[in-house]
C-alpha cells in the first residue's frame, strides 16, 4: 500500500511512483506513434479514407462510462470489504484476548495465558500465507510451541486449524473450571467472528468478477482507444495524438486499477499492506496482555507491505 | 466458473473462451448482414430514404445506459449474494464441526461426532441437488448412514432436514449430558445461521428479477442495435457494418452476461462453482475433525463447476 | 408474479403478457397521433413554427436519466427488502419449528407441539392479509383452534398478537419445565426476528417513496415526451411518430415498473407472490414436522399470486 | 407525510397539493421574465451579443447531473434511515411488551406491569419532541406517573432516561425473583437496542450532509439556470421563457425535495410522520397487553404530521 | 463541522464561509488568466492555432462525470460511515452505563460506579487523540484515577487499554458476586462493541482510498480544465474566461470537499466535530448516572471542532 503526504495540488500532478502511468508507458507510446501516422496519412489506410467521426464514439462512450463504473465500484467493494476483514480480525483478536485476560474466574496462570497469546498472534500470519500462497513455515515457527507448530503445519487450511487449538484451549479452561460455560459461550461466539474473517478472505481470494465481464470490458476500451484517433483527427488536426493519449490514459489506467485493487491481497502496490497489518494485530495483543512489545523500525519507505 | 490466469494485455483482447462472444455470433452476423444491405442501399427501403440520423439515438442511449447499468447491478447484486450465502454455508459449517468438538465436556466420542460430520459434508450437496433441480440421491447415500438416508431422501426439503438431524443429535448431546443448555444454545445459534444460508439460497433461485424488466430491457437493446445502422450509414459508409455490430456486440454482450449471472446457481459458464464449493467445505470439514482428507484430483480445466 | 421460462431471445422480443405494453397502449397511441399530426403540419401550430430542436431534449436527458434511475433503484430497493423479509419470515418459522422439536427436554407431546405448528402456519396467512388490507378470517379459522381464533380475530395487529401467543406457549413449556430458561431465551430470541420481519413489512407498506417525486417524475416524463416529436420532427420527417413512440414506450414502461413494484405487496403482475410464499411456507412446517403435506396443485399458470 | 391514493396518471401531470411548485413558483416566475427579457433583445446585453451556446451547458451538464444524484441518493439514504430506525423503534417497544408478558415466572401483577407499559409508550412522544425541538411535557404527563414524570422531565435526553428507568423495572423484577438473570439479559439486550435507535435518530438530527457540497450544488444549479436563456435562445427563439422554466423547473425541485427530505424529523409535508408513528406503537403496545385500545380518529387530511 | 441554520436559497449564493471557494481562488484566478490570454490570442500559441473542439471534451467528460462520482461516493461512505462509529460509541457507552447502574444485584456502591463513568467518560478523548495524533494526557489526567492514567498513558492504542479496565472492572464486580456470569456476559458483549468502534475509526484513519485513484482523478481534472479554453474559445469568444473558470470551480471544488471529507477525523471545516462529540458522551453518561453535568457554554460559532 502506498502511504503519502497530502502534496500541494500543483506537484501531485507531476508523481511518479505511485501512479500506475510507468507501466502502462508502452501502451500509451505504442497508441501515441499509431495517431501520429493516422495523422500524417489524414485518417487514409490504403487509400481508403476511414470515415469515422465522433458520433459513433459518443454513443459509445455512455455505455463505456457504465461498464467502467461498474468494474470498478465492484473492485473497490472488494478492496473495502476485505480491508474491513482484516480489522474485524484486529477487532476480533482484541476481544478474544480481552476475554482471555479478564473472563478468568482464577488467578492468572502466565504460562496458560501466554500459549493463548502465541496462537492468536500467529493466525494473521497464517492467513496471510495462505491468501498469498506464500510459505508460512517461518512466521510460525517463532510463534507457535512445538506441538502446535506440527499440527498447523500439517494443515491446508492453517488459520482454522489455529482457531481450533483455540477453541481446545477454551474447552481446557472450561475443564479446569477456570471459565464457566457462559463465558465459555462469550469466547466461543468471538471465535465464530473468527471463522467468518477467515472464510470471507478466502471467498474474495477465490471468487474473481466474473470472467466475461472482464475480457468484455477490457476489449471495449482498448478498441474504443484504437477508433479514437480515426473520429478524432479531422476535427483535431495534429493535437490528435495528445489529445488521444490522454483520453486513452484515464480510460487504461481507470481500468488499470480496478485490476490491482480486485485481488486486494496481492503484493501490488494499491494492494492491502498485509504484513504491516499482521505486525499491527501482533503488537496490540501484546499491548494488551501487559507483553514488552518489540517495536518495529518504522518503515520509512512510502510503499509498505 | 472460469478460472483463469491473469493474460498480457495483448493477448486478452483475442481471448475465446470465457467470452460470451461464441454464443452470440450468430446474431451479430445477421446484423452484419443488414449494415451491409443499409449500406449498400444507402439507407432506402422501398425507394424511402430513412432519414434517421444519430440524434434520437444519442437521446436513447442515456435511457438505455441507464437501464443496462440497473439491470448489470441487480444481477452482479445476486451472484455475490449467492457467493456469500455459500461462503457463510462454509464458515457455519466449520464453526459446528468446531463447537462439535470443543463444546463437549466429556471424553471425545468418535462415532458420534462421525455422525455429526456425515450429515453436515452431506448438507452442501444436498443443498446444491435442490437449487439446480439434480438428484441428490448418490451423493447423499455415500455420507449418510442408513437411517439418515430414509429420512432425507423422502423430504421436498433436504437440506432443511438435515440440520434438524443436526439439530436432534445436539438435543441428544444435551440429554446425556455430553453438554448443557447453554452449550446447546451456541450450536442452535449455528443452526439458525444455516436455515438463513439455505432460506437465502431457496429466495434467490426462486424470486427472478421482475419479468417487465427482462421484457423491456431486452426489446429496448434489440430495436436500438437495429436502429443503429439506419442511423450511422450517412456519416460512417462503408465503416457502418463494422463500427455497428461492435457496438451492438458491448450492449449484447453486456446483457448476455448480466443474464448468466442473475442466476448463479445454474451451470452456464459465469455461474457458481458449487461442486467444487461442496468438495471444499467437505475437505475442510474433515481437515478441522482430524479425518483423513481425500483429496481431489486438482480440476486441471479451465472451467470449474 | 409472473415465472417464465427462458425464450429465445428472438422470442422475447414480441411476448406480450408480463410486458406492461398493453397498460400503456392508448397512451402511446394518443401520443402516435400527435407526433403524425405534428409531421403533417410540419410542427407548425397556429401557423407558428415550433423552433425546438433535439438540443434541449439533451440537456434535460441527464436530469431525466438521473430521476428514473433514482426512482427505479429505489423501488426495486423496496421489492427486494420485501422480499427479503419474507424470506426471513420463512428462515424464522423454520428455526423456531426445529427450536420446538429438539429443545424439549421432555418426550415430545404431541398436542402440546401441534398447537405451535398451528399458529406458526397461520402467521404468514394473518401477515399477507393485513398488508393487502383483505380478510384473514377464513385462512385464520381453518388453521388456529377456537380460542386462539378469537383472540386474534379481533385484533388489529393479527400477526404480532400471533407472536405473542407463540410466547405464551413458549410461557407455558417453561412453566411446566419442559424447557428451562435458556432454551426459552433462544425462543425469545428468533420471536425478536418475527417482529422485525413483521414490522419490516408494515413499514414498506405503510410509507411510500415521497409523494413530491413521484408527481416530479411522472410530469418530467409526460411533458418530454410531449416536446419529443416537435424537437424530432425537422430531422426525422415521417419517421418521427415511429420513433418517438419507441422512446416514449421505454420511458413511460420503465415508469409504471418502477410504479408496479414500489408497492410490493399489491396483486398486480410484478408483484410478490405473497399466498404462494404463505403456502411454501406452511407445507415447509409440516414436513420439517413430520406430518403429512398436502401437496398444492402445481399452479400451472404463469401468473402466480 | 403526504398520503395520496394513486392517481390516473393524466389527472397526476395537474397536481397542486404534495408538488413542490407553489414554493418555486416566485423563483420560476422571475427565470420566466428573464428569459423573455433576453429573447425580446436577442441575447444582446449593453449591446454586446452574449455568444453562449448550447455546448457548454451540455459539459456541464455531466457534472450537475452527477452532482444532483449524488445529493439526492445521500437525502433519501437519510430519510430512509431515519423511517427504518422509528421502525426498529415499533419492533422493539413489541419485543419488550411480549418479553414484559411472557418472560415473567410468576403470576401476572398487573400494577407491575402497566408501569413498564406507561413508560414504554411514553418513549416515542419523548423522542419526537427532542428530535423537533419541541416541548414534550404534555405527552409525558398523561402517560407516566409522578415519580417518573419528575425523573424525566428534568433531563436533557429524555429518551434515554426512560430506557434507564425501563431497566431499573427489569431490574426489580430481578431481585423480586420475578425473572432470573438469563430473562434479564433478554431484556437487556433489547434495551440496547432501544439506544441504537435514539442514538441513531440523534446522529442523523445533529449531523448535516456536509454544507460545502449544499452551498456548491446550490450555486451550480442556480447559476445554471440563470445562463440556460443566454445558451438557448439562438435556436430556440419565442419558446426560450418555456423551455428553460421546464428545465429549471425539474432542476430546482429536484434540489427541494432532497433539501426536505435531509432532515426527516421536520414537519415540511414530505418529511417522516412522526405524530402518527408514535400513536402507532402506543396502540400496538396497548393492544399486546390486552388493554382497551383508544381508537383515534382517522386523520381524513391528505397530510399526516 | 459546520453547522449553520437553512439560509434563504438567495442568499445561499452568495455564502463565502463554508463554501470551500476562498482556498480554491488562486488556481482558480490563474486559470482566468489563461483564458483570457487564450482568448486575446484566438487560442494561437507560437503561431499555431490550437485545433481544439468541444467534441473530445464531451467524451472526456463520461469517464470524468464518473470519476468524480466514484471518489465523491467512497470520501462519503467514509465521512458516514466514520459518524456512525461515533454514533455506536455513544450508544454502547449509554448502553455499558445503564448496565453499571442496574445490572448489579446489590445495593449501588457508589465509588464502584464513579470508577466506572471515569474509565468511560475518558475514552472518547482518548480515541479522538490517537486518531487525531494529538496528546491525550490533559484530557485523560482529568477524568481518570491514578493508577488508571499510569496504565493508560504509557500505552499506545490507549482506548483499547481503557476497555481493558473496563473488562476488569466487571471481572471484579463478577468475583465479589455483585453480578454473575450471565451480567458479565452482557457486559462483555458490549465491550466487544466498543472494540468494533475502536477498530473501525482506526481503519478508516490509516486505510486511505487507494492513492493512485487520487493521483489519477486529480491529473484528470486540472488537464481538463487546462484544456477547456482552447476546446470553447472558437464558439465562446469573450465569454470564455467566465464560463470556464465556472466550470472549472465545480469540478475543482467537488474534488476539494472530497478530499477534505476523505479523512473525516481531521480538523478541516467538513470533518467531524470530534470534541464536541466527546462532550455530549461526556455529558450524556452523567445525566444517566445521575451526576450533575457541568452544562457547557453553547459554542456559538458557526464552526463546532
Amino acid at each position: 500500500m502506498i502511504i503519502r503526504k497530502k502534496e500541494h495540488w500543483f506537484r501531485m500532478l507531476f508523481i511518479w511512483h505511485g501512479s500506475v502511468l510507468p507501466q502502462l508507458l508502452p501502451r500509451l507510446f505504442a497508441l501515441f506513434i499509431l495517431s501520429f501516422v493516422i495523422v500524417y496519412l489524414h485518417g487514409i489506410i490504403f487509400s481508403f479514407k476511414v470515415p469515422l467521426n465522433p458520433t459513433p464514439l459518443t454513443l459509445f462512450g455512455f455505455v463505456l462510462a457504465l461498464f467502467l463504473g461498474f468494474r470498478n465500484n465492484a473492485s473497490y467493494d472488494r478492496f473495502w470489504e476485505a480491508r474491513k476483514l482484516w480489522g474485524d480480525l484486529l477487532n476480533d483478536s482484541r476481544s478474544l484476548m480481552r476475554q482471555a485476560i479478564t473472563l478468568i474466574n482464577t488467578t492468572n496462570d502466565d504460562n496458560f495465558t501466554t500459549s493463548f497469546i502465541n496462537m492468536l498472534s500467529a493466525l494473521p500470519y497464517a492467513l496471510k500465507h495462505q491468501l498469498r500462497g506464500t510459505n508460512a513455515r517461518e512466521d510460525l515457527l517463532i510463534r507457535l510451541d512445538e506441538a502446535q507448530f506440527k499440527t498447523v503445519s500439517q494443515a491446508q487450511y492453517k488459520p482454522v486449524i489455529i482457531t481450533k487449538l483455540l477453541a481446545v484451549w477454551v474447552q481446557q479452561a472450561r475443564l479446569e473450571n477456570r471459565i464457566d460455560s457462559i463465558q465459555q459461550a462469550r469466547f466461543d461466539e468471538n471465535l465464530d467472528k473468527l471463522e467468518n474473517v477467515i472464510g470471507g478472505c478466502e471467498r474474495i481470494a477465490s471468487t474473481p468478477i466474473p470472467y466475461s465481464y472482464q475480457v468484455l470490458l477490457h476489449r471495449t476500451i482498448y478498441i474504443y482507444c484504437f477508433l479514437l484517433p480515426f473520429g478524432l483527427v479531422d476535427s483535431l488536426g495534429w493535437l490528435t495524438p495528445f489529445i488521444v493519449v490522454f483520453i486513452a490514459y484515464t480510460f487504461v489506467a481507470f481500468e488499470a486499477i480496478a485490476d490491482e485493487i480486485e485481488e486486494p491481497f496481492g503484493t501490488e502496490s494499491n494492494d492491502l499492506a498485509l504484513t504491516s497489518m499482521c505486525h499491527t494485530i501482533e503488537s496490540a495483543l501484546l499491548e494488551l496482555a501487559g507483553k514488552p512489545v518489540e517495536h518495529l523500525p518504522k518503515q520509512d519507505a512510502r510503499f509498505i507491505d
